[in-house]
């Protein structure tokens, strides 16, 4: 059953309540008790503020959707095997490195996909208290701002966000998308690199990702006219990882050409 | 001749009254009226805010200090070769591809030194409109908060900061200082590199800089502590380019360490 526009909106205004109070008490804890861990090595960081804030979304979203299955980074989400009906993704904390250690960019990431069509997107620049949100039946928004869809610079043309750890060590041909743009920048997070492309500050980003990582930003990209694929140009599988490319038209036929060279 | 505590603040004071105006001039000019060029190559960009800063800059200096000698970026200052009596250094846009391209992470930095020992620097992160300023008499300050000396994390512990086009080519050991830090970093400027150092979101830094890059930087990194000096761990040429590095004590011992072997 589709959902009307005004229906979209009462739920885009709900989660953005809940994000005010995520936005204060991150920020709050960031400051005064942050217990860091780490999951599957040294570089994969996890602190309390990521369960706890995983936890709280998670609470809501099942009290106001009460039939929805959700796809969290944390371990307390459902593991859904498809994609049918209403899908929530949530990243409490995007960017874990950057949270801990540079306390600033990093972001909270919410996703709503209805029978697997993109509906709501949310992503919370915590530190500059800024929460990118929308979709394809009301547009995008940075807080109460509309967002113009962004130019269609190529990658020689723009700056090109990508994943440092894939790009070190020479992975996805990174080296090479990096090499034919006019610059390049690694920011660590997908959050804050995927608002760098929605407001037209990069031409593109990719990295490695899991569904919480791109489903918010895949949601807004698409609503300004952007392109969200794999590498090879692919539709994402939304329930596994991808090598997920944003850009905009003409770069990302540069980078998925450059890809299959 | 010595300059007392109060002669040095009250340079201070007159420099963050330029650049409160300077900080206006610019935010106005990158939304309205940008005009880009390019220099030695197609990634060497310059546009006429860089010159008319420079020259507002520099006039001002003129005007303040009669008998300085001014190093800057786009061809206004003097070409001095010693470092004796007063000498100013000004970047009037650091990270002329970001003020164009990414609308954010870019400075404007001014430095003095006199008789070649740092006495005042002033990093101006121009969108958030902060000063990071100060030297070796009176502290580091950003705007009018003190900055605390920031922790001493080693390499494998924080997050490092590097130059993307070096890093990218293979130069200077940087594959194998990102390889041993926790996470690395490419922001893409000096001024903004510098303050996540000084303010402890970074171990360290390096890129290869010219005397405007890293004169300010160098004198608010010193007086908090932090070690300045090029990759092999020998202090900087003030009247040519370097490969400059500044860390934390123990990720300067790593990098240097790093880089030898």
């Amino acid at each position: 059953m589709t959902m009307s526009q005004l229906e979209i909106q009462n739920i885009d205004q709900t989660v953005l309540l809940w994000l005010d109070d995520l936005q204060k008490d991150t920020i709050s804890a960031m400051r005064h008790h942050l217990q860091v861990g780490t999951k599957h090595d040294e570089r994969d960081l996890v602190t309390n503020v990521d369960k706890a804030n995983e936890q709280k979304i998670n609470a809501l979203i099942r009290s106001f959707d009460v039939n929805a299955k959700i796809v969290s980074e944390e371990g307390f989400g459902d593991k859904p095997t498809a994609m049918n009906g209403h899908v929530w993704f949530v990243d409490p904390i995007d960017g874990t490195m950057n949270f801990v250690k540079e306390h600033t960019d990093f972001a909270i990431m919410i996703a709503l996909y209805v029978d697997n069509q993109p509906v709501l997107g949310w992503i919370l620049d915590v530190v500059d208290n800024v929460v990118y949100h929308g979709g394809p039946k009301i547009g995008v928004f940075a807080n109460q701002l509309r967002i113009q869809q962004p130019g269609d610079d190529s990658l020689a043309e723009g700056v090109v966000l990508l994943s440092g750890a894939r790009l070190l060590y020479g992975m996805f041909g990174y080296d090479q998308i990096a090499k034919a743009a006019l610059g390049y920048r690694v920011i660590g997070a997908a959050g804050p690199s995927f608002i760098r492309v929605i407001t037209g500050q990069a031409v593109g980003y990719s990295s490695k990702m899991m569904p919480w990582d791109f489903a918010a930003g895949q949601v807004l990209a698409k609503t300004l006219g952007l392109i969200v694929s794999d590498i090879d140009g692919q539709a994402l599988d939304m329930l596994s990882s991808n090598i997920v490319l944003v850009a905009t038209k003409r770069a990302h036929r540069d980078i998925v050409e450059l890809h299959k060279s």
